[in-house]
């Protein structure tokens, strides 16, 4: 508990932990206040996002390489996941789905790009191992074909699509997380010396104790989906006080929100020119949500939606994944990098969501 | 004669021959059981086909490097060619195309990523001559965006299109087969030396005197023809009667049995770490289909096929043609391999098999 | 004035200088006879086009590194603005479009494709700086990526569209020419080192003095606004006398007329084995066009057009723009060229060439 309290301390971000009974205490006495209460669960969530983060890879460094490795690959997208599953219990697939699209291009586009162009500044080029970048660009490329395909057959105007679309995205997602798994079993297991030792965690900060650790991440789980639950209820409705489209709030806010704490990792990482790491943190995060976050909230929705949720998206959130997806390709491939390689991936960003922000409401 | 007899004690593939003369005589005494002559002409081909490829790369062997490299590159897909000129007589055009794009997006996919995964299960990591695989690459991509030009415009709704689609497709086709002659001669001649000596033939065998092999290549086009016809008569039936869709059919069935010989050719010299012949066979084989097969198609269809045929396909084709090619591409940029790449070939192209299998049969 | 005149004798193309006093002639006599006036005119911008980027060089090899980077940066392309500055005064919009996704097709994969050619023909393999083709490529897909956004808003059919693709418009453009800035930024100042000294000017030359070639700067200009009035006055009354769709004219005819003066530098580059100038051209005139041109023409749409002018294209032209850049970079990913590389370039041009001059006149 000192270590919690210390650690708290230390990190500046962590003061904003404040914020979780402030947003309680809002959402029981002026549940109407819906742009107050999306702007007080945006702040409470950051916190608890950084320490799930934290509690994670100290559970994961306690239990060894491997089965480390797959805690962090299977719970390292914790808060997206919860805050996806409030969303899908209440029905709302479009916010589901802008989420996940969303937080696959934030994290290939944004974080990636900041990273290159924070270290970039400090550092004139900086190097970094290719074999990761290369190997979570290609499951993620995959992840893409696999999420175009539906989209294009939904969208393609026919009678009896539905029912296809729903079988089609149920053997997609299971097909996926047997690539997800197969991808980790390949990078952990049989052909690890190829891959930089891209730890999460930042190892100047010693592990806490597996029992605050576990802990930790019990109790910081369910405050993240409580404080999601008031985040989902009151965020279309903020968006529109704020002008702002369903599709940016999603596709932006959503994923920067549920982000934050890997972002500041990655950051971090690439200021230290340790850009393994913020490699490894930006594409194994988006591969992560493409081939186990997203898959898993189909399976999930046939057991606590309303009605299944299948994988197909709209037509413009397809070409955004893959000229995310292809760019990371292109951008990763000779595994060198400067200031400028952040600023096209930036700028990349900056049109998608120049885009978003301008679309019509509908 | 004598070769030969040896020739098919040794493969096992080819104890099917046995079913060449079975199913002459089910078509004679049942014409009506389309699911019984399907199997039986499936499994007739395979062998025929094995002999076909066997026979060329005598000839190739025996008439000097480009001679035979010449040879080895018009007549190596002869089973597909001979299939795919049976189904233009019949004046099946979309049984035809299916059947191309198929063959391309096969060997792309399937035939490449099994044979990195079996390779990769045997051997850590296989490095490979990537110039070759650049090459036949930038081919395949050149094909894949001329196929998408008149189909682009083919889709686009608008009267007096189609006259324009067959100039067009005429125009394109020629250039296709300059494209097909221009690349042989720089890989044959003026650059031979940056190309692997990727024989097709294995050269643990003795290839067959030239008699024996140019009666066998006449005699066993002249049954591959005619089994042809029973298989294309009894195919769409069959398929209905299997449930598959008329697209999964043409695409991944008829590509399946036309390139099983190379197939096999592809998998053993992976197991034998010869990766160059794997790589070489599979993405030769595809680009002489896009690029040779294909177009002399078009110009025969002006003289033995009930109307022109154009090169325009359906959407999907092509968006699966054009991600086969990039993936393709992408994955053999480095000349290494090891036995996840394998895996996500096979992954994508199971994504697009298992839509194809689901589709409507519309 | 000597040198001028030395310089006139020296070059056969500049002989076509006789046509200017001929097309003006032509001009006031004859002002019906749209296709004498149009083949005079081409004929005229030509010899103009090269005097220009003579004085442009030699203006920036006395102002230094950096300012003379700048100046060549940005006046590079001036023949193409100025003719483009005529047609979107004259509301030419279509005219205006065309030309510049003509341009960076043209300048991608023609004045590329032939540069390999030509060079790989004299020379058997030629290597060139590829740190300074991966930033034009990546650019210029920067560039794609911005354009192709408001095209496929603006295909969508949808009310109150048209507001919001002029917004988007507005603010791309101001995201390329930012984007352009920082990329200058980054090859002429911080890492400069990375790129080979592609020098426009031909070394060989001594540069004119600075009065003569800023006299010429501005003279020339005059003249190439003047005949660029006649040439688009006059091009679409002579392409339906040559059967031409006007989409050909804009993207092929107009292209290569513009783009003249650098073909011949590019080409002399290539046979000179200096591959790293005839890259740097090629790409670097792409870029500009895309980044520089096409934004400071949406941007001067407001002051001088009839009405704003949007970024957006229609899809054939971005679906071309996308497969030209996707081309350059795959086959400028190592740095290294034989003739066959040349041929496939010129090869998808020829395919994009075939389908415009086919396409129907709509």
């Amino acid at each position: 508990m000192n270590l919690l309290l210390k650690e708290i301390r230390h990190n500046p971000l962590l003061w904003l932990l404040a914020f979780v009974p402030v947003v309680f205490a809002a959402a029981k006495l002026r549940p109407e206040a819906h742009t107050l209460l999306f702007v007080l669960s945006v702040l409470a969530i950051v916190p608890l996002a950084t320490l799930l983060s934290h509690a994670t890879e100290s559970v994961a460094a306690k239990t060894g390489d491997a089965a480390g490795g797959l805690l962090n690959a299977t719970l390292g997208n914790l808060t997206e996941l919860v805050i996806a599953l409030t969303a899908l219990r209440a029905g709302e697939y479009m916010l589901v789905k802008a989420s996940i699209a969303g937080a696959i291009v934030t994290n290939t586009l944004f974080m990636l790009g900041a990273s290159f162009l924070l270290g970039g500044l400090k550092h004139h080029v900086q190097e970094y191992n290719r074999v990761t970048a290369r190997v979570q660009a290609s499951l993620l490329f995959l992840a893409t074909v696999a999420l175009l395909v539906p989209s294009a057959i939904a969208t393609a105007d026919s009678v009896g699509k539905a029912a296809i679309v729903q079988d089609l995205s149920l053997g997609l997602s299971l097909l996926l997380i047997v690539a997800y798994a197969l991808g980790m079993l390949f990078s952990l297991k049989t052909h690890k010396e190829f891959f930089a030792s891209a730890e999460h965690a930042d190892d100047d900060e010693a592990p806490w104790p597996m029992v605050l650790a576990l802990a930790t991440l019990a109790g910081v789980t369910v405050l993240v989906a409580l404080v999601s639950e008031i985040f989902v209820e009151s965020v279309q409705k903020a968006a529109e006080t704020f002008g702002m489209s369903p599709a940016f709030v999603g596709f932006i806010v959503v994923a920067l929100v549920g982000g934050a704490a890997e972002m500041a990792s990655a950051f971090a990482g690439a200021r230290k020119d340790r850009l393994d790491l913020s490699v490894g943190i930006a594409l194994g995060s988006a591969a992560q949500i493409a081939l186990f976050v997203a898959p898993v909230l189909v399976l999930l929705s046939y057991v606590i939606g309303p009605t299944p949720m299948g994988l197909q998206l709209w037509p413009g959130a397809v070409v955004m994944m893959l000229i995310a997806t292809l760019t990371a390709s292109l951008v990763t491939s000779n595994g060198r990098s400067a200031w400028f390689v952040g600023v096209l991936l930036l700028m990349v960003y900056l049109v998608f969501a120049m885009t978003l922000y301008l679309l019509p409401p509908s």
